[in-house]
């Protein structure tokens, strides 16, 4: 990141305040009844598709837990899950700290429950984990859906490398939908390769600006705007409204001289004021048209098959490296090897065989 | 490729042409006397630092060479030559097929070589390995440059992966520097990730177009545009000056909206002709103030510094992943592990873990 800005995510919340799904006393009885002996991976898999709140956040609970004996049962869940989800739509919102994410999802997301949908919020946020994982939603930035019986809001999942958490928002989709949540908001605040990974697991992506290319651009990384599937101008209102629409003609014209997208859909930019809720609806109706005409060509269901064989390879990649970086032999030369290829005194590929060597207990050339 | 058109590299040529190092009776002579026996990697390397093309040559087929015996004198000629490398500006030109590149190439190189520098023109082009592999230049398109004596052109290594081809054109650039060629061009086909393979071994990474913004850009891939240090609108003669002007004015200003990079370089636009040679000498201009730039905030030799770390990782990457995937039980499981996933049976995170559980020998849940 070349903003000095710290990454705030819109699901942080200070300390103290209770999860946004314990609103009713009955509820909170209900959980301590339910504390006292720990639900079987069946007893959460049928509350999680009986749409129980509860179920349903102990299900992610466990999902993310990083304690081994977990796996087998967070597992389980998931597989029992698998068959009921996938009825949804899944929209990817990122855009560079200010734009306004946190007021928009919540202008957004209270829409779309008016409309009779049941959202689901998430976040990918590997940065909450170094800081120590505020990892609750920041009821004060949204505070109308917190209350909302229609949504759901799950902050960032915490973890040590983005495709931890990334695993661990892939498998609260999975949740989500089969408890019933039709829409799945996943916000990212692009830190590292977050976006590319939320990208890698939505329908839709979402880019939010505000008017003028000055120094907000700064944020947001290369190649996010060719990944968007609309770009929408917020805060076009008042004063802003006239140098909104010059952003998206400009925006506009710019998006043309890419090269058409795969699915063949042509990106459109909007503008829009999460304030006054002008251009609001127009999102959702441009997304309705993605929807309908990727689901006619077929190509919804194809990226959906590509992103999970994508997943199963990004899941093996990783863990290959991860068991490779973490042998004592190659900790030990990985340095060395380091400053030589630095200093060219070998060349990155002889290097690079020197470790395997070490690694595969072989001579590899 | 969404393009149908078959993918010509300008560094293919018909089987029987001799290789345009060959060009006088002497030169001949003394690869025959040098066939007899073979050279040492000493030899080699002292051919190479005295500009011996012979030498240089067969170095190049050396680091190409499958033959794993061949692996070990490679090895050690590229470690002699590394301390005389670097010592150069590595351009990476692409376009779809029909930009010209080829009649580019030929322009730009004997324009350059007539400044006085000394040019070594490479190619990346895994398909060249599937088409059995027709690697050599291309001398009906290349004509002047061929018969250059300050220029030496070496068609694409040939490769099962683009990794391959990959490692064997960065050691390429190597004993090329290491001879004394002062400017590297290196051109890719686009096919495939090569481009960000071509973009990852160069210092300025130059985008051929052609004016229209309709058919012709089908063929290049998404986030090439963002990678450009250069745009240069080419075939800007007889009636398409004033398309290639209005296409220049539209890029500059798309360019503009994308986020700054991270050499704080401008990407610029210009128009050109490879026919006419208008705008030659002024893309030359702006390669020499990119490298002036870079090189004064230091930004040069750190991308280069970055370049050898990431082929560190990527080869061992590379390695790690081919060594799983060519393990007997992956290949008998990969299959039923993907289509479980395909069919909403398995999250693709669980199939993962399957298949690394075989791997590995042992439950890694």
């Amino acid at each position: 990141m070349s903003s000095s800005k710290k990454q705030v995510s819109s699901l942080q919340e200070k300390a103290g305040i209770s999860p946004p799904e314990i609103t009713s006393i009955s509820a909170i009885n209900q959980i301590q009844k339910n504390r006292k002996k720990q639900p079987s991976a069946e007893e959460l898999i049928d509350g999680i598709l009986n749409a129980n709140r509860t179920s349903l956040s102990r299900g992610i609970t466990l999902v993310e837990s990083t304690n081994p004996e977990h796996a087998e049962k967070a597992n389980e869940v998931i597989k029992g899950c698998l068959p009921y989800a996938n009825k949804s739509i899944r929209i990817g919102i990122t855009g560079v700290p200010g734009v306004g994410k946190s007021t928009f999802i919540e202008t957004f997301g209270t829409f779309l429950t008016g409309l009779g949908k049941n959202v689901a919020v998430l976040a990918v946020d590997p940065s909450s984990s170094l800081s120590h994982g505020s990892i609750l939603g920041d009821k004060t930035r949204m505070e109308e859906l917190v209350k909302n019986e229609n949504a759901f809001i799950r902050p960032s999942a915490s973890g040590d490398t983005l495709g931890g958490v990334a695993r661990k928002t892939r498998e609260t989709i999975i949740l989500c939908e089969a408890a019933g949540f039709d829409t799945i908001l996943i916000e990212t605040v692009g830190v590292g390769q977050s976006e590319t990974a939320v990208h890698s697991m939505v329908d839709f992506f979402l880019l939010l600006k505000i008017s003028g290319a000055g120094d907000e651009l700064q944020g947001i990384k290369r190649g996010i705007m060719e990944m968007a599937d609309a770009i929408v101008i917020n805060k076009a209102d008042g004063d802003n409204i006239k140098k909104a629409t010059q952003a998206k003609l400009e925006f506009n014209r710019a998006l043309h001289l890419f090269p058409p997208k795969k699915s063949t859909w042509q990106p459109k930019v909007t503008t829009c004021s999460a304030i006054t809720h002008e251009g609001i609806s127009e999102i959702w109706e441009t997304i309705s048209s993605y929807f309908e005409m990727t689901t006619n060509t077929g190509y919804f269901h194809e990226k959906r098959k590509d992103q999970n064989h994508f997943w199963m390879m990004e899941t093996i990649n990783e863990q290959l490296r991860l068991n490779f970086y973490n042998q004592p032999e190659i900790i030990s030369q990985l340095e060395q090897n380091k400053k030589a290829v630095q200093n060219d005194e070998l060349s990155p590929f002889a290097a690079a065989q020197n470790l395997l060597a070490l690694y595969f207990g072989k001579d590899t050339k």
